[in-house]
């Protein structure tokens, strides 16, 4: 037991890096943390470090990235499965909520909503993984309105940028322990995006 | 003619310096901009930049504060005037969607969303002057929900929340020029408030 204890930080170097880092970098700034500062956070020297990243560019990257897996292994693969339309939707709803709450993830996917400066290449490929989610938000919406026959003037395409919207900003207020709970915060948000706010 | 030309960039000399400053933090990060660059930008002197502001971080909080005295006269202050509660609620939407989508005022407004190291005396005004705001809408969602005698089991606060997030969010993916064009978005994501986007 002990062994593996001590083993297994390093069996997900990688992992243990981009987490770091994306803690350092939200509370000193992206620009501020150097690569000394994530290799000294880890205990590790600069020469482990780039064993694994050669930049702090690709560890943002590589960040954003890791974002990006755990939204589509959490949220999209288990979604697919769900038979039902508008009940793929409601698990939707329910799953990224849960990601953007996740304690253990928040460090990580915070990370996708800040702009920072990202080398071209590697900002188009976020940004096309960004959009392929919209996407299937978007088809998902189109689903559901065949299904329940809608009359509504609301496209797929605004609703899901309003919903991936309302969804992703909770970031932005939300307390741990304040009294919109995730629960809350879940029924609510599902209640809008099927039936509005004031009806 | 030609003598007032010359002499208007003078005029508002700190808000040329905020606006100069947020378009060079969004094009090369917040921390690899320097005093220096900022002066360079508007071919001031390093002294004369620093006869407006002290540092970066005094420009950053009064970019924040220039973004939500933006927010406080041309959304809550022209709202305020209009006497029924739910033509008030889709004109603060018509007036928020406007500030976002402002082509002048987006660099300015882009600041507010980003998580910008800020001393923390500075980070609590600006928070209390977010929270005002949100705490506006809120209180006019309730007057709306009363209005329509509304049987919703959504809290004005957590619509608030839902309201300012999608709509806040709109800079994360509008394109001037595509499909989805201002009053597409005010169309829509005012029928999603209401009434919910399947239905």
């Amino acid at each position: 037991m002990l062994r593996e204890a001590t083993i297994e930080p390093r069996q997900q170097p990688r992992q243990e890096i981009l987490r770091a880092a994306a803690r350092l970098f939200q509370q000193q700034g992206y620009d501020a943390t150097s690569m000394n500062d994530v290799a000294a956070a880890l205990k590790l020297s600069k020469g482990g470090l780039y064993h694994h990243f050669q930049s702090k560019d690709e560890i943002l990257f590589h960040i954003m990235s890791h974002a990006m897996d755990i939204t589509e292994e959490r949220v999209i693969n288990v979604a697919r499965r769900v038979e039902d339309p508008e009940e793929r939707l409601r698990t939707l709803i329910r799953l990224h909520i849960g990601v953007v709450l996740s304690e253990e993830d928040r460090e990580i996917t915070v990370m996708l909503h800040e702009n920072h400066p990202l080398p071209p290449a590697l900002r188009r490929k976020i940004n096309a993984r960004k959009k392929d989610y919209v996407h299937f938000v978007e088809n998902l919406i189109a689903d559901v309105q065949r299904q329940r026959n809608s009359t509504s003037q609301v496209t797929p395409r605004a609703a899901a940028f309003a919903l991936v919207g309302m969804i992703n900003w909770i970031y932005q207020w939300y307390k741990p322990g304040g009294l919109l709970t995730g629960d809350a915060i879940l029924r609510q948000f599902t209640e809008i995006f099927f039936q509005g706010a004031v009806g």
